[in-house]
């Protein structure tokens, strides 16, 4: 199953109310303090960030006695999950919205949270389009159909998996060939090992979506970490179930869209959480920190920071962060992505015999899923447009963009594909709190120079977000493991 | 000459309080007004920073009728160039240092400056250590002494020289090859193409000081861009030029130290240069725009923004730049540089016959100038410390640092070199008004993605900065012609 990609499951976040104007059966209690409130003087954790990993920290340290607050600079919680409601009432999503096997902590609190799961579908043939011509495959592995390109694939990826296996997820740096890995782009080393030309084009059909970015654009330590993390403490990551759908961390999706729980943990923190509440300084001395914000200023015994990279290096810290770690912010960009889904009313592929998988080697849909909502007559199909298509496709207008991501759909699923009742976009890479999706990536010699200062905490301030995640980073899972992990950080201290 | 190292030539500026409290000679006159005075409440020009690219752009604009103001965010102007005093009165630079040939545009400002230059130090053998054996060599192309390595990157310079001649230095991106070579970096390039190992160190030993990055953190196409830019409209660029000492980039130096140009035309503006006054919005509407500093805010027709890339997309601006330049700043990091400077009674390596310039091809001085001033006694060893250097050594302990670069100067010169009187450190990295050094640079897919936004006007907000000059980018040539360059643009808009 090489060739399904991977439906990033951390992305999220948007403009507008969600917290406060949602959809009323969400919306937190004391919404009217989380926007209009005022701020406390003092608490024992100040959370910045009201993404996933931040809302799991203060929740976590909350229910160990600790009182606390989140200050999130949006209108909304969530982050880079974020629900988009259809015209019947269904709900995709603009972000992060898929967790498979292994994903235990994200599994665990959509449990908690009573938030169910369905299985993505996948009956059906999938679509491989390749200069112009398309061809279905049955199940994930298009094998035959691809020629030699599906052998060459296979065998880069079994020779990725054999690397990733050798990593440490906690310190990818201490690698015996972690300089010489480091040194290299993901598409260097695709071009120096494959047997037939293609092959890095398959594999930027995975990397768009799954990154945001084009193999080029990746360090090869950073790209075999990232691999590794797709697994538990007791079962390695693997390229395989990185990019799956059955069995891999596409296969389901959460019933009612997956900002239901960063929706549902804000609701339970009610005032705790504030809205509108950009963090501009953080300030420490005499043994606690002064946290100020455009809502005021709050001082608490430690900080979790649980913002993406780029965000953070934004925050003005005094004293200093350290040297290292500022420039690791300064040398992870986040990927481009944007995530355009087509409205259909029904979902005319599966008639087909379709499954809605395609991926193409180039235009506009190079990776294209079925994002039909459960419980609506609805057929959605999204393409995720990323990396380079992104760069071609996300930079014009919205009309001629449009009209190439259908006609890509069209050329896997035929011309109902040009006829949709409404076209949804949502570019990440406009949102002043994310700054790009999924996931800040690294390009080569970042890992090795800057990595290992990723989760040390300076001073009093202490780092989560799924960046800073070992398993599953740059997914839900891994923003929850993140968040669980600062949360015990600083209960340690505070004990 | 493949083997002499590009002295930066656009570096500079630290912290403290040249411009009032400088000199005394060269302290601006107004420097009450620079620190404490209040700003205008409109002019024609607003000015943000005060490097020699906004100071220069200031002048022309004056010159031409129009009011101007400078806004610089540290206590001094000069930006990436900064002088250091010497305990006898004498100058060097902790910055950009260097002029040469075809640098036209930095000659005739000094020119009008009255800033005379003066030769680098070259009579005698260089130094050239590898696995700790130190081999001396005359002039600057060890050809024989290196055995395979110099001819086979004499054979990789002229191939770089012949792809450089290709491309457009104002459209880099529109090479027929742009694609191609902006996936690669400089490091694989070089390790498929070079015939022996350890060409790639000897070429680290010029992207170190020249780009504070080394080979596998630069995009090929964006390393030809930046040699085709080592030259003017009748000289086309070639590495030579750029890495040269005697008939390139570092030939000669400022007789008082670079940073008097920049103090001379500040004091020529007068209260036209605000300092302590970093800039946080700029918003446009209704025919003008406003610049929020801490200072106050000013009102004016057009703006031109002169900052390092990673210093103006901190600042809020209203509307936004468009997503394509937003993207550009984000993959735009200023490379990793500083300069050690050990000073001793005398130039002591002179009478050994030695010219004071030096490569290592590992260890803490990998590219080492003579920097002693003229018109005093003192003799001064420089190191660059850039790239994997830095992030080795820049990290450590003053004291650990200290002694290892004294240790790299010691296998040049011998141990007199471990006795110095003085040792002079300044971290670019450690400036948050510039944020690194010498030049912000380009990893693979920048600049076909997102370069040609580079100098495109936002609105009524223009570009200057070394990074946006066509010749001697990164240099403080470029910085003098961007700074030229979009005076014009604004003069032709306000005419």
């Amino acid at each position: 199953m090489p060739f399904s990609i991977s439906r990033r499951s951390v992305l999220g976040g948007a403009a507008g109310g969600m917290l406060a104007a949602g959809t009323g059966l969400d919306a937190a209690s004391g919404a009217e303090d989380a926007l209009h409130g005022a701020l406390p003087r003092s608490v024992d954790v100040v959370v910045v960030g009201g993404g996933l990993s931040g809302l799991v920290a203060a929740r976590r340290l909350r229910a160990k006695g600790h009182t606390v607050l989140v200050l999130e600079a949006r209108g909304r919680v969530g982050g880079r999950i974020h629900n988009h409601h259809l015209r019947d009432g269904s709900t995709i999503e603009s972000g992060g919205a898929f967790i498979g096997p292994t994903q235990d902590r994200i599994a665990a609190l959509a449990k908690e949270m009573k938030v169910r799961t369905f299985k993505e579908f996948t009956t059906g043939k999938s679509v491989y389009v390749s200069k112009g011509r398309a061809q279905t495959f049955e199940g994930t592995v298009p094998s035959i159909q691809l020629g030699l390109l599906a052998p060459d694939a296979l065998l880069l990826q079994s020779r990725i998996d054999n690397m990733a296996k050798e990593i440490d997820v906690n310190a990818p740096w201490n690698h015996p060939k972690a300089a010489e890995w480091d040194k290299l782009t993901l598409h260097e080393w695709i071009v120096d090992n494959a047997l037939v030309d293609g092959v890095v084009d398959v594999i930027g059909a995975w990397t768009q979506p799954g990154f945001g970015s084009d193999p080029h654009e990746l360090s090869l330590l950073f790209t075999l970490w990232y691999v590794a993390c797709s697994g538990n403490a007791s079962n390695k990551g693997t390229f395989e179930r990185n990019a799956n759908t059955s069995g891999g961390a596409q296969e389901s999706r959460f019933v009612g869209g997956s900002q239901l729980i960063p929706l549902r943990i804000a609701k339970a923190l009610g005032h705790r959480v504030a809205l509108h509440a950009p963090v501009r300084r953080i300030v420490q001395g005499n043994g606690h920190v002064k946290v100020v914000s455009d809502r005021g200023t709050v001082r608490a015994k430690r900080v979790i920071v649980a913002a993406p990279p780029q965000v953070v290096r934004d925050i003005d810290f005094s004293p200093h962060m350290p040297l290292r770690r500022q420039q690791l912010l300064k040398h992870m960009p986040m990927g481009n992505l944007m995530k355009c889904d087509a409205v259909y009313k029904k979902p005319f592929w599966r008639a087909q015999g379709r499954n809605g998988f395609g991926i193409a080697l180039d235009g506009p849909t190079r990776a294209v899923f079925d994002n039909s909502p459960p419980n609506s007559d609805l057929g959605v199909l999204l393409a995720f447009v990323g990396g380079d298509t992104w760069r071609k496709y996300g930079l014009e207008t919205r009309a001629k963009r449009r009209a190439a991501v259908l006609g890509g759909f069209a050329q896997m699923f035929g011309d109902e594909a040009l006829h949709p009742i409404d076209f949804v976009e949502h570019d990440w890479n406009q949102e002043k709190w994310t700054g790009g999706g999924p996931v800040a990536v690294m390009g080569p010699g970042t890992m090795t120079s800057f990595g290992r200062s990723i989760r040390v905490p300076h001073g009093r301030v202490h780092w989560a977000g799924t960046e800073t995640s070992t398993y599953w980073t740059g997914y839900m899972d891994g923003a929850v493991r993140a968040g669980e992990r600062a949360a015990d950080e600083v209960h340690a201290k505070l004990r």
